[in-house]
């Protein structure tokens, strides 16, 4: 198995707020390929540093991504930097100068003088077009081992990898198939997913198993490397089965829809609509909702009562029984989804409430509890639930997919 | 100025997913204390390759953190590389061990045997206590410089750090008094805000600027490092004091409050109420506006009418305002605030209608094109804005920011 590293390279991305996501595409495509990340690094403006980083990496691994510190400035320094690592000469290439200064005058600009220093390519190189910038990659074979040059601009770098990098990097390695079966499962917390899970995966070194968990939704995803498709996919069906037996109808997707595209896909096959009624999550259901291109072929739309006033107001919940429930009960939230039912005519309505906090003023229901009520055309239920975190943007995710689970579960 | 290095250990740190967010806020904590982090690095669980990295930060820098790579297995490698980079011993602590073993204790569990592991210290280290966790730190100087080893789960990691480290560190660095202005401006780009204050920040080596944008929503800080807090805070109102000059009212915070905290702030002080109409943003204005705790104080809530009939229904937006001017426009945008202010009783109501894309079916408005209404007491207002944006959730995300400056403006 090859292994690769990752250098970052700006000041810039050593400061508090920034993170490299460049790696992260990078380890992705290169892990698909085969190859192994076996180090990442972040190194500021400064040359000897990052040609001493460029000369170690090249010992230890066959592949060394350099991504940043193209630009004209004196601060630009991986060019140089690698020349430096590398012992070779770097020489002025008109071609590349020319089409920064087409570039430039395109927007009307005239090329400054400092731009030059983009044209400046390392002995041995081939050149990485990038069609999204100025500044070129370079690409240089050392003993067999590869160092690639690549922009900081997210869009430039992964334009350049998919064009330039990946179709020589298919030509180093053997041809492997890489097969990826991904599922997505609501209604369980990530432990329970991962102990119903874990005893079958644990079987497996191939294929990989990857659980990502955000806020009650929660993805598995499964990458077999094979020698043949076919193989791939018969490792894949052969792990796919043991977890069906398992999960059973907690998996809702096998194609990475999120939860409210396969709900709107559902509604949509049916001809049938939806309206929501909201107060813990305040719009948070009906957001997530809308966030679907196309939602308004099945959603209609929602209200947001956050008060008990508007609860009579506009879903006709009666203030008996507010006064006598209170406004997070199960009796609340059926009144409040047969209510957004029936003045919308929608065919479904999800409502939720509940004390999403940080605190409760006494009379109402703990922090952490929500009811979520769905009215249909068979009637009405209603789920609650009441999660011990003590965080108001947890507790109000959590509820929406709660709410979107039922309503999938029921269509 | 010091400098400092930062090395997170694991495997699982180098996969598609996963991002090192440790050394984010150790980045923060060490530039407060005036020391810069000229590089950091991710390495996979390689006894040699850590140690010959903490051996090469070791000769460029004065202090090198360590997080992860603490737990009781074999794949647990920060220990014993740290201890082969320096060429020290390892022995067995007896009263970690112990500690460990009445923490499983507690939790009514037998300590396994391999967790021994985590009691060894390598020789001449000063141990940092864990109060979050098993795994104790080591603090270990070496020729005036520094080596720290911190566990890898970032709420043990931060504990120890600020209980154990940030003490020796003080007393090891000079005095220093770090002050920072944290603004928060609303209503013009990011390209603009930078524009109108790099003349002024360029001047200054200190403070140290950094600008934060998101969806529209912008954050400049400002650093200043001096030996008294009088010289920060002095530095801080001069720099202030121009920025003021040159951005007024667009600067809605300096204490850290979101927009629609501020907006609640000042709804509560007047002791009026807001309700929302939305179409484009589907509730993600009143999720926004409700994701302040405590917003039931001055919100009652929203309609999300996402379909012309809904907006006719609970609007009272007639049939033909809408066949004559389209669901997106400026008529369509006063009559829904109008009819939310009216339907709910709220003294200020918003309203947003739009086309948040990805398409358009022709007929309607152009894509990014948004309309924001508020109704007041005072008569109505609406602002339109087309963003060239073909990004659904930024769209949407830029209107909420719209309209929530709309009516904090207003206040």
């Amino acid at each position: 198995m090859k292994n690769a590293e990752i250098i970052a390279v700006g000041s810039e991305m050593l400061t508090p707020t920034r993170v490299d996501t460049n790696s992260l595409w990078l380890t992705d495509k290169l892990n698909t390929l085969g190859v192994e990340v076996v180090a990442k690094y972040v190194i500021g403006d400064d040359r000897t540093r990052l040609a001493e980083t460029v000369q170690q990496a090249l010992v230890s691994s066959d592949f060394v991504l350099i991504s940043g510190g193209l630009g004209p400035t004196e601060d630009d320094v991986t060019r140089d930097s690698v020349a430096l690592a590398l012992g070779r000469e770097q020489t002025f290439h008109a071609p590349i100068s020319d089409a920064i200064e087409a570039r430039f005058r395109k927007m009307n600009r005239v090329m400054p003088e400092i731009n030059k220093r983009q044209a400046m390519v390392i002995a041995g190189a081939e050149i990485l077009s990038n069609d999204r910038g100025t500044a070129p990659g370079q690409w240089l074979e050392v003993n067999g081992k590869v160092v690639a040059i690549l922009p900081g601009p997210p869009h430039e770098l992964k334009s350049m990898f998919e064009r330039e990098c990946l179709p020589r990097l298919e030509k180093m390695l053997p041809a492997v198939a890489i097969r990826i079966l991904g599922l997505r499962i609501s209604g369980m917390s990530e432990s329970e997913l991962d102990q119903t899970i874990s005893p079958i995966y644990k079987q497996y070194e191939n294929p990989v198993t990857t659980v990502l968990a955000h806020n009650g939704d929660m993805q598995v995803h499964f990458r077999a490397r094979c020698e043949t498709v076919e193989a791939a996919d018969a490792l894949l069906a052969e792990v796919g089965a043991q977890v069906d037996a398992v999960l059973g109808d907690r998996i809702y997707s096998r194609n990475g829809d999120t939860l409210e595209a396969v709900v709107g896909q559902k509604l949509m096959a049916k001809g049938q609509t939806l309206a929501v009624a909201e107060s813990a999550t305040g719009g948070g259901l009906a957001e997530r909702i809308t966030s679907t291109p196309g939602s308004s072929a099945y959603f209609v739309g929602g209200f947001v009562t956050y008060t008990r006033r508007m609860k009579t107001l506009f879903l006709g919940v009666s203030e008996e029984l507010l006064a006598q429930h209170g406004a997070v009960s199960r009796e609340t939230a059926q009144a409040m989804a047969e209510g957004a039912r029936e003045k919308t005519g929608a065919d479904w309505a999800l409502a939720i409430t509940g004390n999403a906090g940080p605190t409760t003023d006494g009379e109402e229901a703990p922090v952490g509890t929500i009811y979520v009520g769905l009215a249909g055309p068979e009637g009405t239920e209603v789920n609650h639930r009441v999660w011990a975190a003590n965080d108001r943007a947890r507790v109000r995710a959590f509820a929406g997919q709660m709410a979107l689970d039922m309503l999938n579960r029921k269509l």
